[in-house]
């Protein structure tokens, strides 16, 4: 059991370690603990959103199942806000791992999450993932790193 | 003047209504007036991220200057988390105007921006703003509408 601190950064920190720690080991119920049942999600890929926690399980296990090993995230920029019940971090993470089909994915996506303080839990109610895309070939910028 | 409550939601809201009716007149500086000095942002089109007003006001200026008159917004699914001097709202705005080159843009994107309270006034200090891509052509999908 990992101890809960009262420090809104730390907390909000120690999850984000988490949802790393719960990628490299491919755990769909670990990365989504901390998520809202009607957490609405902005995602990377189609469609314009998503609502619901059954919704991000099933994409996360969707997605999961591409890979043969680990999926690993380098987090950069990790900046946390938090005041009373409400917070929101913003970072960059480079995913990287071996496709079952063949190759290898590395990419670097940008994340937003929002939090509520709900039962004295930080709680997400809200994510936004995204790449940008290029103008001039309207393609998703997938190659683009820190 | 307009005045200033002390209810976030509803000053965050107006906030928005603010920002809607400074597109239509592509004004840079109404639009941007809520944004810190040292804003992140997330963008629709690359590169992966801007920091600082100065940026977003150059990119706001540059994407204005693609239109021959208004730009509309049709803001939808708004919703406001706020407590204490923090906060967050995400939204879909569907963007639509002639452009100077010929023809119409119209697109739906999402928005995710996270203020804090700075000197009494809510200030933007990270926004997010994308649209999604598909998966099979690897292209943004600028088509979608909710």
């Amino acid at each position: 059991m990992t101890q809960v601190t009262d420090d809104p950064e730390t907390e909000i920190r120690r999850l984000v370690d988490e949802w790393v720690e719960a990628l490299r080991s491919r755990n769909v119920d670990q990365r989504t603990a901390a998520y809202a049942p009607n957490v609405l999600l902005f995602d990377v890929v189609d469609p314009l959103q998503h609502v619901g926690l059954q919704a991000l399980k099933s994409r996360l296990g969707a997605w999961f199942s591409n890979f043969g090993g680990p999926i690993e995230c380098d987090v950069r920029d990790l900046h946390v806000t938090a005041d009373g019940d409400v917070a929101f971090c913003h970072y960059l993470c480079g995913f990287s791992g071996a496709l079952k089909e063949s190759g290898q994915l590395a990419m670097w996506v940008r994340f937003t999450t929002c939090f509520a303080k709900i039962d004295g839990r930080w709680t997400v109610t809200h994510e936004h993932s995204s790449v940008p895309f290029n103008v001039e070939t309207g393609k998703a910028s997938i190659e683009l790193a820190p």
